[in-house]
Order: structure tokens, then C-alpha cells, then sequence
């Protein structure tokens, strides 16, 4: 639009992606695998990261919560014991490579095995913000609509891990899972797509067993 | 977080801010009421366009559906034969006043009453960018978890009508209605707050008298 925005968007993206390089490096020096949460409001990333922790026994983990406003967030992962911290962006709609450096900081890997990064919720800001993670994960809702993939390409043409939740409700919001389904393989022939209804348990194991698998393959 | 970024907002938003002033001037010389629809990705936003644009028959409306993508929306509004207008943001997650300007100049005004202006599905980027409407309403539905009206209080302390949608599924979400009403009014006092169920029909008539009273009242 304007030319100053342009170049200061430049200068904040390239600065992203050399703070994001960092963060790498200290999360795989620290033998942390670092997972992106991405998605819509209310599209289940807390329970998610929640029932993870529970279920997660092998391994060791931690949460990053990221939000407007982080604290409730932060409050129901960390009554599970686990190490978490709240990661506020105030008026921002994502996380950054800026902010994530700064909560590495502060934030004790010694012993994590796999690190939560839960990014604000919506489906557009995030795109560009590579945190430095190994993992994404973007998580939509039958809720939503199920013209909710198709209208956000962007962001899962990135995603490793695809999860429609809510699928339970899909009769009475009048959703097509499978629309939903293969919108998303279309965007992106390589994700792992996962119908899930986390209240209700479905699609949990199968998540499970990705996370394991890469958990257990992974060269830390 | 750096100085070029802080001050390339600031000239936006003071840039904004004129703009949109313009934009309100435009549309107070062509006697047309305009609505900021805001809200989460599928809260309803677009159908309750669909459905206020069929029910209005004395007054004539006009729709500008903004979205990353807003060519389905666009089309779901433009079959009930009003004028309408897509409007791509791009990446941008929000509408800013410089896209209605250009909307503006391309859009016959001529004889509309109500012009809604859909923003993009999220409640965190619209808060900053004043669109030179009349009116704002914020939209919700219960599926997004009843903790998302206290996690956004910048949108909902901006509004002029709150929308809580989907309200018929909120047992099957396990979502407390009343708590996103309390949150609501104690963000925001003088609001009309609205319990709907769109595809219910719940709550629409009351939609319906407000903008009625709105648009037979206003001084155009």
C-alpha cells in the first residue's frame, strides 16, 4: 500500500526468520521438539495440547501459551504439573520468532523432550511467523463451516498435521467432513488429515500415534 | 518492538483515521447507514446478511463482503439479487479504510439504504481499523467455547450489537451462554446484546427491530 509499509514488513519478516533460525538451534542443542499450534478460536488447540500432556507419559513436555490475553490458557495446561508459561501478544494476532526467543529465554528446557507452541487464534496471521518449530499443526472445527479450509489456503499448504475437530457436531451445523477433508488434501497432498472429536475421543489415538512416531524417530 | 515498525503504525492509523472519516462523509451525502459486521471465522456473519437482506423489504441494502478470499461470500449475498461487492484482502486480516475508499468509488450508492460491510473472520485485527461506519456489530457463536467474549474485550467493547450465535448447540458444546451474556455486558454496558440461533431462527426477530428502529430513526 503505502512504501514504508512495505519495506518495514520486509525488515520484520527477514528479521523473523533469522531469530526463528535461532530458535531452532536452541531448541535441537536442548534436544526439544518444538510443535506449532495453529488455528480458529475455539477450534480445540488448548484441550488439544491438555489431553496430550495427560496422555503423554514417555515423554516430557512443555507449553508455550500464546494469546491476547494468555492466562486462561496458561491455567488449564498447567494444573496438569507441567512446566508452561503464558506468552501474551496484547494486539497482536500471532506469535513471532521475536517473542518465542524471548520466552526461550526464560523458559527451562533441561529435560523437555517435545515443546506446545499454542498460536493466536485465527487462520491468517500466522502464516508468515515461522517460530523456529519443527512441527505445525493447524486445527479447525466442523463449526466453523466447512468452507473454512478452502477459504485459508495459506496456512495449510504449511501444516504437517491437519485436524478437523468437532466432527460429532457436523449433522447439526450442517458441515461435510469430507469436503472439509479434501479441501485440505488438495491444499496440501502431504499433511496428515485427522477427523477428530476431542470431547468425545475420536481421532485422539490417531493423533497420539503421529506424535509418538515422531517423538520417538526423531534424531535429538 | 522497532521503531520503524511502531512508527509505519502509527502513519496507518492516523491514515486510516482520515480515510475513514472521508468514507463516513460519502456515505452521509448518499443517505446510506453503514454496518461493520465483525466476528470469528464462521460465527455466522455471512447468513445473517443472507437472511436480514431477505427479510428487509422496505428498505433497499447493499453488501461489501470482505474476506482473504471473499468470492463465496460474496456469491451467497449477490443471489438474492442486492448489490454487492467482494473485496479481497489479501493477506490482510482485516478490512482498514482505504479498501471501502476504493470500494467506495466503485460502488453505485445510489437509492441504498444499508450498506453492510462483512470484515474478516477474527476478533483481534478489525479493533484498530475504523471503516467509516455508522454501526458496529460483533458476532460469536457458542461453539468457539464460552471463555471467547473475556479472551477479546477490545471488539466487544467497540460494538454497538453483540450477536451470540448458535445458541441451541451451546449444551452440546458445553458452552454457558449466560457467562459469554455477563462477559459481554460487563466489557460493554450499553450494547444491545442479542442470544441468536440463525439457522433456528432464534433471536433474529430482535435483530430485525433493532436495525428497523435503526434505519427508520436515523437521519439520513
Amino acid at each position: 500500500m503505502h512504501k514504508i509499509e512495505v519495506d518495514a514488513e520486509m525488515d520484520l519478516l527477514e528479521e523473523n526468520k533469522r531469530l526463528a533460525e535461532e530458535n531452532r538451534k536452541i531448541l535441537k542443542e536442548k534436544g526439544v521438539i518444538a510443535i506449532n499450534v495453529m488455528g480458529a478460536i475455539g477450534s480445540g488447540k488448548t484441550l488439544l495440547i491438555e489431553k496430550t500432556v495427560e496422555a503423554l507419559k514417555d515423554f516430557k513436555v512443555g507449553a508455550i501459551l500464546g494469546d491476547v490475553i494468555a492466562k486462561d490458557d496458561y491455567e488449564r495446561v498447567a494444573r496438569y504439573g507441567v512446566k508452561a508459561m503464558p506468552l501474551n501478544t496484547g494486539k497482536e494476532c500471532h506469535l513471532d520468532a521475536h517473542l518465542v526467543h524471548h520466552a526461550l529465554e526464560d523458559f527451562d528446557l533441561d529435560g523437555i523432550d517435545v515443546l506446545f507452541i499454542e498460536n493466536v487464534g485465527n487462520l491468517i496471521c500466522p502464516v508468515d511467523f515461522d517460530l523456529g518449530e519443527n512441527y505445525r499443526v493447524v486445527m479447525v472445527s466442523v463449526t466453523e463451516g466447512d468452507d473454512v479450509v478452502g477459504k485459508h489456503p495459506e496456512i495449510f499448504r504449511l501444516a504437517d498435521v491437519i485436524i478437523i475437530n468437532k466432527v460429532e457436531l457436523a449433522e447439526a451445523v450442517e458441515a461435510n467432513v469430507d469436503k472439509m477433508v479434501e479441501d485440505a488434501r488438495r491444499l496440501n497432498p502431504k499433511a496428515k488429515i485427522i477427523k477428530m472429536d476431542l470431547k468425545k475421543g475420536i481421532g485422539f489415538d490417531e493423533w497420539m500415534e503421529w506424535l509418538t512416531c515422531v517423538l520417538q524417530s526423531q534424531e535429538r
